[in-house]
């Protein structure tokens, strides 16, 4: 590996100064609409994809490793760290010294992109950046039109970014919309909303009908939805079940209501 | 809160010590027949589905906190620690000072013991200890009659026990069974075996005929079920699916074959 220079050892460099920020600090991505990748399953992910990455860090052995693969990206600037300022600026226990910063990916202007008929999950005031990364993982593998998010956790929080294993860069998502803004989009698309609830009377899952599409709006772990999202929804559906329903996690519910949105 | 005598502050006690082996040492569950476990929640659980909980180990501060709630439970044993040993072995990020060592819960004698045309899902190979967890908190949230797991991830491992959030406590788990043992139980209770399998000529789990009841065997996260355990099976069972298939995390792909089990 021929390097432009001695590789980077401090913390200090601006270059990975920026970086780390980026996996710690919302308002860091905010502000610079950049978020920050780790490991090679995930920044080949990206690249694959074609997804909008700006910069390489990658440790000396890490370079050496994966010369190959990194060699068709010739275009992408790399920074050379040095394995030991690569263990420090790792998220995970054991890293794999390849890192990457990369543009916002999700999609803007809701109210146009929608696809007529669409099938779309809409999280509305989920926090837990597992569940949030299994489900647009789950929605990728059920190949739903889209994820939105509203009032939910940052999409780019490693944790979630992480927990989605590369289908936040195959599947769109919208995680800036307002509710407003939603409700129009599902409108102008002709796609009926559903209010996922937790409520004995309300419409068995079973039975919803999901020929024209369909949002299906999940709420927040503990509390469930607003009270105003489930009044502005077609309809409330909820999973009947024989065992113990408290004991299902937001996740695998909303993968459920998927596969039957899906059928 | 009147303590018999001083918390105990040094990890070398006799009952710390034992503890701390059952959190992070199989071999000490294996032989003592006994798990830990950590939390309000799971502890409570455990107390109020009268599984065997021996031992209570409880700092200064929590003694206080649950005093009412321990109080209906004055026949088992109690041991008070100091809070900074509480802290010590904790095995998550921020303790709330309540512990607790159980015997062994799960079922013995496979053989004579699963329901007629009952309904169950087995593991077989499953390693990720945040996997076996979730089935198993989903499996009682859809009323399964039980989980039985063959060359398994150890469900007494504390991440285990933490994913099943409870529901360790409230079904049926088979965890000590061989492949043979499974196979003569299930033919015994009459119950079609099912192998969950990623293969595009298995039959789609949508014309599965589970009247009869059914058990689902679900392989390795990374390899799937072995060839003898499906040579086994009456039957191979797929999901199909229009989307990225390799993006569906094992816990969930055997939620959703549970979801169409149960209905």
């Amino acid at each position: 590996m021929n390097y432009v220079s001695e590789p980077i050892t401090s913390r200090d460099n601006p270059a990975v100064k920026h970086f780390r920020k980026l996996m710690t600090s919302k308002k860091e991505r905010r502000s610079s609409r950049e978020f920050a990748l780790e490991g090679s399953r995930l920044v080949f992910d990206a690249l694959k994809n074609n997804a909008p990455v700006t910069k390489l860090l990658i440790t000396a052995s890490a370079a050496s490793k994966y010369e190959n693969q990194l060699s068709e990206y010739s275009g992408i600037e790399k920074v050379y760290i040095s394995d030991e300022l690569g263990e420090k600026i790792s998220d995970t226990g054991t890293t794999q010294g390849i890192f990457a910063q990369c543009d916002f990916i999700d999609c803007d202007n809701i109210c146009s992109s929608l696809k007529l008929y669409g099938r779309y999950v809409v999280l509305s005031g989920l926090q837990d950046p597992g569940n949030a990364g299994m489900i647009i993982r789950t929605a990728d593998a059920m190949g739903l039109d889209g994820v939105i998010l509203s009032n939910s956790c940052d999409i780019y929080n490693p944790k979630v970014v992480r927990a989605t294993m590369g289908s936040l860069f195959r599947i769109p998502v919208f995680s800036d919309a307002s509710e407003d803004e939603i409700f129009m989009a599902l409108d102008s698309a002709q796609i009926p909303s559903f209010a996922a609830v937790v409520d004995r009377n309300a419409s068995d899952l079973n039975n919803a009908d999901f020929t024209m599409g369909g949002a299906i709006f999940i709420g927040n772990e503990g509390n469930g939805l607003s009270d105003s999202v489930v009044l502005k929804c077609k309809e409330s559906i909820t999973i009947k079940m024989h065992g113990n329903i408290e004991s299902l996690n937001a996740a695998m519910a909303t993968g459920i209501i998927m596969w039957e949105l899906m059928k």
